[in-house]
């Protein structure tokens, strides 16, 4: 018995476009020995789609397209993913009941069993962090069991198939359901209890995230074994959004067999059409076993991004690009990736100097252009910023230099970027990375602008390393100049940031990376109590990741240390939000990107009572003349 | 026994500084007649934080502080909202149990009862729509039972008090607790069966939406006589938001008597301490009824706004504020309120003319500004619009008109209005409204820029009305002068929007705000769809309310009216989502504002198979002569 698995790329919110795919899928498989036809989760909607979910009209022809693949299913057995609508119940909210569902269809017709109240199956345990809004529109298993007044239990119950001649319990799963360590309920072990299953098949739509496939591989291997059951893990590709963060599904579909063992594994970010025996996933043969590729390296992040930048691109319809390039790493590494994607004649670079940049980075960022291939042009600012300023002087309004150096960054982005990319027929890139993401070290309208921040998932640190392997590995060769990587960052927006005398940003970022990833990234968000707290324990660098000593090298005294802290996380909490707010996309690659996936309001700056009194006590410490601990 | 209703100002975010509000409220209570202490929902931490909640040390505060409030109690018997952590529980996504808790608290101590696993009260009801994410953040009392394999109603209990020498049975509701129209279950009336119940208490943290307090009245009122008990809601003042959008609370704290009667309302938008005694609520006199305020007219919404865009500029520490005036409405409207709010002397107008500005909207401008008493500059844009333009062809790079026009946008804003702001010690508004803003009818980094779109929910025609309340009303002058009324809207961007031509938006609002408002606010939304199929039926103003007659006015045939739906659908969801995800914050005042309220997806654009067969058949009948319905 033969169960391919469609690796498909899933268009978000075009049902018509993936039934279609999912039809001429279902034609290919028609005329092989394949039995069994698995789709990805949400394989006709796609998943990412806001209030669209609130359309009635949207889902009705959710509901025709899932027909139209139902009435092709013939001799197959297919099983693929939709919304499930019960147009005579409500939702919590009024609007009609909606389930994210898992369907199955042969010869035509809905399979379905005695005792579940639905044509199709459930998603038992629905994400509600990070990027996912399931119960905003979905109604869980666990709900309807609570509705009916049954335990779970009894609605987790196998789908029995007939396939080749025999008779199959399937235990069906979407996504979620299958990650089920921190829920109570735990659908796996459920259905075997209920079962036995012969099978537990997992249709997913799950974007990646830096070492989620190293860890999934852990935990489904586990759950297979512990079942004694083969488990089939069936993802999309594609990208898909909440308009402010954008996330790539790399697929990774995986069969594993009966021990755990994994003996299918399908490339990331490819379409893929591939199929294993049942006999296989249930004897398998040591020989069979694949090797899982790892997911945490820069590799990894480079093949998001590569992919994530290629679809956007795309489906925005977008072939032409504007990137301005200053010298540094940041504007570097986007010019040598987009170019990568678009092909160095689809990219303008364009060098936008003032009197404050140096004929250094001016020199790096035409050597860079070379290297690449790129047309570059020199559009100075100094006229049009002399001008802003002769005009504000004469209404009366004294820009200080600190103003001055946000004039000149709003003029090369919204003056002179904006333009260019529209006369070259495309759009501009924004180059902000995580760490001055974090504390809104950029200027709104200035560089914090563009169609798209390809880079602002990565904390600096990762952006040296991407510049690194592009050009190892991507290019082999030295297209972004060694310079590029050992002058001083800097905006070069002041004398006070002249990278020949060695003088740029005020980020250190070998500490201030790993302090910010602190705030935004561990799954127990730490705060300046924790961060303080750990500082006097000595536990400070074990808990944030950043090298050992660095923070006692940098700040001498526990007041430094601390003046440090609140200047970030004011930042972090306070400017930073307001600039966020009105950032372009970014690309996710890590376990939190800013924009819909860390959640935030525009709130007062606050610090805890614990921390108040911390603060107080070690100050006091100091001044006393007590060493600090 | 006197019951006190502290319809308090909550500042989200800031434990420490409404925990010192609710002492000092305390303080003045402990020495009067008053028993019992009613403040709102989340009155501790308040509500809309974003993921703050994911920070343990910010939990630890919530409690510290909460245990402060609990300690001061005293004689009083005092209700509270504050977040209830059981720290030997997780989530479902992995963090510390968290719930939307409801505290009681006399003489130093948390009341509880037997039956109920928890010293505080659980929100049984979680909203999951509009900007409501509870499911994200709490564990609901449904969830609870269903962990606990109860029925929900067996942990629906009354809360027992002694005061004042009496025992009360007290039904403890959270805000959505009471709006259970659309839920399966309903707490009030499995109280009442639970009870009996001797007082309903429903502290609240609910958003002002226009028109919702009547809707509220009608459902609470009729929930009190219902269960024939007295019922009292409590609601928190203050702004609070999530990023994308800001709403305003109003309180309007209510004491229902056991028939429904209204016996106490608090204003809206005002801190305030009310009591009435029990025995009113039980023992109405019809003398003691008071009337519900209207909150569906202009004048809710300009107390909306005014009190909202208050808060946030406090919140934000602003003072002075610069707003760019063309001579139209929408500038007019914000300047009028702006300064109404701040004091004229702390505006900054600033118009900004090009060669397409006509002298009727400059003189209007100065006039508005003259009324007004605010200062106003001109800082023209033709230098440096044709020193871009000349920069661009010196590139190689030619714009074209319709680039050119939003060159002309971005330099009033990110150049000029930007700097002019920083150099007057403040910020510049957003002056857009939903009707353009629905179809990104304007330009990013242009006059889609700003601290706040503070007129960004309202459709244009209550933009008018807005202009209109505020001379009559507010100003009793002609503030705005009546031209900006009669004049022709337009963006003055290129001689094909020449106003003294009668030139202007391509927008037809008395048509499309209503189109446009039943693609965003309607609980059903609309699609082309549902849209075109109206219009056959002949029902699409009663569907979409604008005037009886006009579209057929405005299409003669059915595919002038579709290819004005589709143009429209197009941008709605295409290059208006790219626009809004780098908007402004926007304060909101209807049932559904951009931002987090409207949650969207950048996706392909999508027609339905439905749509798209409609279509097919009525251009093929137009085609073929067949007259169209």
């Amino acid at each position: 018995m033969l169960i391919a698995i469609a690796q498909m790329e899933i268009t978000p919110g075009r049902p018509d476009l993936n039934a279609a795919k999912m039809l001429r899928i279902i034609e290919q498989c028609r005329h092989t020995n394949i039995h069994l036809l698995l789709f990805p989760e949400m394989s006709i909607p796609g998943y990412l789609l806001g209030d669209t979910w609130e359309q009635p009209a949207f889902l009705r022809d959710c509901e025709y397209w899932g027909n139209q693949v139902v009435k092709a299913s013939g001799n197959l057995c297919i099983m693929f993913g939709n919304v499930g609508v019960d147009w005579q119940k409500t939702n919590d909210d009024g609007r009609v009941r909606k389930y994210n569902a898992f369907f199955a269809a042969q010869n035509g017709v809905l399979l379905r069993s005695d005792g579940f109240p639905y044509p199709f199956r459930i998603k038992t345990l629905q994400p509600n962090y990070r990027e996912f809004d399931d119960d905003r529109h979905f109604c869980s298993l666990r709900k309807l069991a609570q509705e009916m007044r049954l335990p779970a239990e009894n609605l987790l119950l196998p789908l029995s198939i007939s396939v080749d001649g025999r008779t199959l319990q399937v235990g069906c799963l979407l996504c979620e359901d299958g990650w089920s360590d921190d829920y109570a309920l735990k659908p796996v072990p459920i259905l075997s209890q209920n079962g036995p299953i012969d099978l537990f098949i997992n249709l997913s739509c799950s974007p990646f995230t830096l070492g989620k496939n190293n860890k999934r591989h852990r935990v489904f291997s586990r759950m297979a074994r512990d079942a004694a059951a083969p488990l089939i893990y069936v993802n999309n590709i594609g990208i898909q959004n909440n308009g402010k963060t954008i996330y790539t599904f790399d697929g990774c579909s995986t069969a594993y067999g009966i021990n755990g063992e994994t003996l299918l594994h399908c490339q990331p970010f490819s379409e893929q059409l591939c199929s294993i025996s049942l006999e296989e996933l249930i004897h398998p043969s040591p020989s069979s076993q694949v090797a899982v590729p790892n997911d945490i390296g820069i590799d990894s992040i480079f093949d998001c991004l590569e992919f994530g930048v290629r679809r956007f691109l795309q489906q925005t319809g977008l072939t032409k690009i504007v990137v301005g390039v200053s010298g540094g790493i940041d504007s570097a590494v986007a010019a040598a990736l987009y170019a990568h994607v678009l092909g160095p004649e689809n990219l303008l670079l364009i060098n936008m100097p003032s009197r404050f940049n140096s004929s250094t980075t001016i020199n790096l960022a035409h050597r860079l252009a070379t290297n690449l291939g790129c047309r570059c042009v020199d559009i100075p600012i100094g006229e049009s910023v002399e001008l802003t300023l002769r005009q504000m002087e004469s209404a009366g309004l004294a820009l200080s230099p600190f103003m001055q150096e946000n004039v000149q960054a709003r003029d090369r982005s919204s003056r002179i970027l904006a333009a260019a990319a529209a006369a070259f027929g495309g759009a501009f890139t924004c180059n902000a990375n995580k760490s001055e993401l974090t504390v809104g070290y950029c200027t709104l309208y200035g560089d914090e602008s563009g169609f798209l921040a390809a880079l602002a998932d990565l904390w600096k640190h990762q952006v040296y390393a991407l510049g690194h392997y592009m050009n190892q590995r991507i290019y082999a060769a030295e297209i972004i100049p060694a310079d590029v990587f050992s002058i001083v960052p800097s905006a070069e927006l002041s004398a006070e940031q002249d990278v020949d005398a060695g003088k740029g940003d005020p980020l250190i970022y070998p500490y201030h990376d790993y302090l910010f990833r602190s705030f935004v990234e561990r799954w127990q968000r730490a705060t300046p109590e924790d961060l303080l707290q750990w500082y006097i324990n000595g536990t400070l660098e074990e808990n944030i990741g950043c090298e050992p000593g660095l923070p006692s090298r940098l700040f001498p005294s526990v007041s430094d240390f601390i003046s440090d802290l609140e200047r970030w996380w004011r930042l972090y909490t306070g400017m930073g939000v307001a600039k966020r707010i009105q950032a372009p996309p970014v690309l996710a690659v890590s376990r939190r990107a800013f924009g819909f996936d860390h959640r935030e309001a525009q709130n007062p700056i606050h610090f805890t009572q614990n921390y108040l009194q911390l603060k107080e006590k070690l100050i006091s410490q100091q001044n006393g003349g007590v060493p600090h601990v």
